[in-house]
């Protein structure tokens, strides 16, 4: 017989349905023992003949096949139960070391991440994967259809983009390599090659060592690149539309899921509104009395400013303008005097993307990588391509774990990793 | 003004168009000078006055910007040409270390990846990766809607699948781990989650220091897995679905680029030939005198099985089965006596999937890694897994470089990948 899935069951009343899944509950009564039955489109009541049950000995996060009846029971939250006619056990559950079937999950978040699979299966933890997905996808779909590519490119790497800081070191071989900080290199060479605008879904590893609610040292990061801009705003618009659309499109197919976590998803505005940096950091003094520390934001600043955009706007979202020339990678294009055409942007306080447009000029770049106290040899194989014919390029790069974070309101960005690593952890 | 991309000029004859590319080809007669300029939807003949291109002193593969009117031309090969009227130079090109405006790129392939960027820009290379893109997007797209959830596991672990062959190491802070050579154990654990349906798209690596037309040490995995299945059969259902929808959706995003490449998409059968591993063995012996070399099929036994196939039913593919105890991980489900639920597709001569149905219970689980001769202790955060409820399921992986390679019939599978990671590999 074929499974019905708990969401399709209420089209199913008074016929006979297979369903399978998890004890996610267990309540046994004098007269009947009811049991909740869990899979991935929802919960089910199950009502069972205590003889019918008892014989099998079950724990809750069992899985097995219930062949019953589906009738309207109104005291039943969903107002139809299923009277079981057999019970099949798949696979027994035992010693649980956590519980899960709680309304929250309280443990400790440590705790949570060591038996993850167990956590995954929690009401409110379950939805953010889901979540994220769609988040993913929403950005996939929507470059294809503005004419991007997708791109793979290694994270087995000879150099860093940086310059050799905070790289994880591999043996490949008989040679020394390192794991791939950021695909920047790469995505910008795919826009030379010929297909102008690329994107890349993929891990890179940052081996800072650093533990805050904010870092993880493997992330996904969601890439693009694209030739031909006009400067960086024009990569601040394609970001405008991308967030617009990733956001319905995650609205659209994870209603259920944002409505058990309670989350409303922000509306984009058309124009989200910039501020230049050093305008930034007055405001935050003038308005605040916060002293910039550096020619940059801190967490509380970034936090700071997005409230004030939200009070004087509604946006959730802001774009920090004009970096200084101190702040930014050796390939990023200047502006001005001290100044970069690069970009971060905020939302609910944190930084969720950093963009801009690129040198495109082979003499430029090694002037610039000399400045930065750099060593053009150490980077011949990216460098060379200048020479060859380079569009006018730009792009940026979205953290997946902390766009996730901030939309959901989690409070550490591990919580939006599946299997988070950090600074102490590798396992499971 | 706006850019026009290449393949919309034909809708602006009689109009003044700004058009941006690179310069494939130069012809400089004594009344005209042609330019033929690239972007990424295609070429166009420019035809500018010999004063106007001289000052420029332009090689081909510089980045310009031209200024014309679309006017017919029946000699050009488009039908019309642009003459331009001003053309501005975005980025120079020289000293190009090989030509790519021939029509095939006639360098050795080692010499065409050391100088990836350039020869990605030939008409009969660049369409691969547009394939490619597309062959992903049509496998997460019907997964999506497939109710399956794409999910990012890490590629830094502990531990490997298949007990510690083949991995590179690498040195996270105190700790050794080592690149994954596949997400095989965090899929299962995701379905165990109760995402129940999962698919991943990400770079494994294998350590394997064999060099061959067939093997990459850094490459893409199609991994998919799903829960509550009856046996391997379904997970084979799905793949011979799956592949439908992929090769269609490639067949009607690409039609310029497989007619460029000259490639016929194979049509998927609605049910693609079976065939048991030991049947398979015995058939190559009687049709073609082919002794077994072990219970396994080498590449020729792969070409002239899938030649077999081709011949007696037309199907490009082939499932062979039931594949021997010995010769699978310890994570496979046993099959009667000494066989194995698994299977491996074959496509146009080379395997392309290795799939199956997985052991889901745990004490079945510990006994298998024994026989193994492999200790459970190793794989305890795995293994722990299976005594909370896992239901049973099973999964498969594609290797996306040899589908690229097989379905457009390149002869070398780093041909398939951009910058691919081989032996002796590391750059660019």
């Amino acid at each position: 017989m074929q499974r019905t899935l708990v969401e399709d069951l209420s089209a199913h009343c008074g016929e006979q349905v297979l369903v399978k899944g998890w004890l996610e509950r267990i309540r046994e009564l004098s007269t009947v023992t009811f049991l909740i039955l869990r899979d991935r489109t929802g919960t089910v009541q199950i009502a069972a003949d205590p003889k019918l049950y008892a014989e099998l000995k079950l724990s809750t996060e069992s899985v097995v096949e219930v062949l019953g009846r589906v009738h309207s029971e109104p005291r039943a939250k969903a107002g139809f139960e299923v009277a079981a006619d057999k019970i099949t056990v798949l696979s027994r559950a035992e010693n649980l070391p956590i519980q899960i079937n709680g309304p929250v999950l309280n443990v400790p978040l440590e705790l949570a991440l060591d038996n993850r699979v167990l956590s995954l299966r929690h009401r409110l933890i379950n939805p953010i994967f889901r979540i994220q997905a769609a988040l993913v996808h929403g950005f996939q779909t929507f470059l294809s259809r503005e004419g991007f590519v997708q791109v793979f490119t290694p994270k087995i790497v000879a150099s860093g983009t940086e310059g050799g800081t905070e790289l994880f070191p591999l043996q490949y071989f008989e040679e020394k390599a390192f794991l791939c900080q950021s695909p920047q290199f790469y995505k910008q060479m795919m826009v030379g090659a010929g297909y102008e605008r690329v994107y890349e879904v993929g891990h890179v590893y940052r081996a800072e060592k650093h533990a805050t609610s904010r870092h993880l040292n493997e992330y996904v990061s969601l890439d693009l690149e694209m030739g031909f801009i006009e400067d960086e705003h024009e990569i601040m618009a394609l970001e405008n539309r991308l967030l617009a659309f990733m956001f319905s499109y995650t609205a659209e197919r994870c209603a259920k899921e944002l409505h058990i976590l309670d989350v409303e998803v922000p509306s984009v505005p058309a124009a989200i509104p910039k501020i230049a940096l050093d305008d930034a950091l007055a405001l935050l003094t003038e308005k605040y009395g916060k002293q910039a520390a550096g020619q940059d934001l801190d967490p509380e600043g970034e936090r700071l400013l997005s409230e004030h955009i939200k009070e004087t706007t509604g946006s959730e979202f802001v774009f920090v303008t004009d970096y200084p020339w101190e702040k930014r990678p050796m390939y990023t294009m200047p502006k001005g005097t001290g100044l970069t055409r690069s970009f971060d942007l905020l939302f609910r306080g944190l930084e969720i993307t950093t963009g801009g447009q690129r040198i495109h000029t082979h003499d430029l770049l090694v002037e610039n990588i000399r400045k930065k106290g750099l060593d053009p040899d150490a980077f011949s194989s990216y460098i060379e391509n200048f020479a060859w014919g380079m569009p006018p390029h730009g792009g940026l790069a979205i953290g997946l774990e902390r766009l996730t974070a901030q939309l959901l309101g989690l409070a550490n960005v591990r919580e939006a990793s599946l299997f988070p690593r950090d600074r102490f952890r590798l396992t499971p």
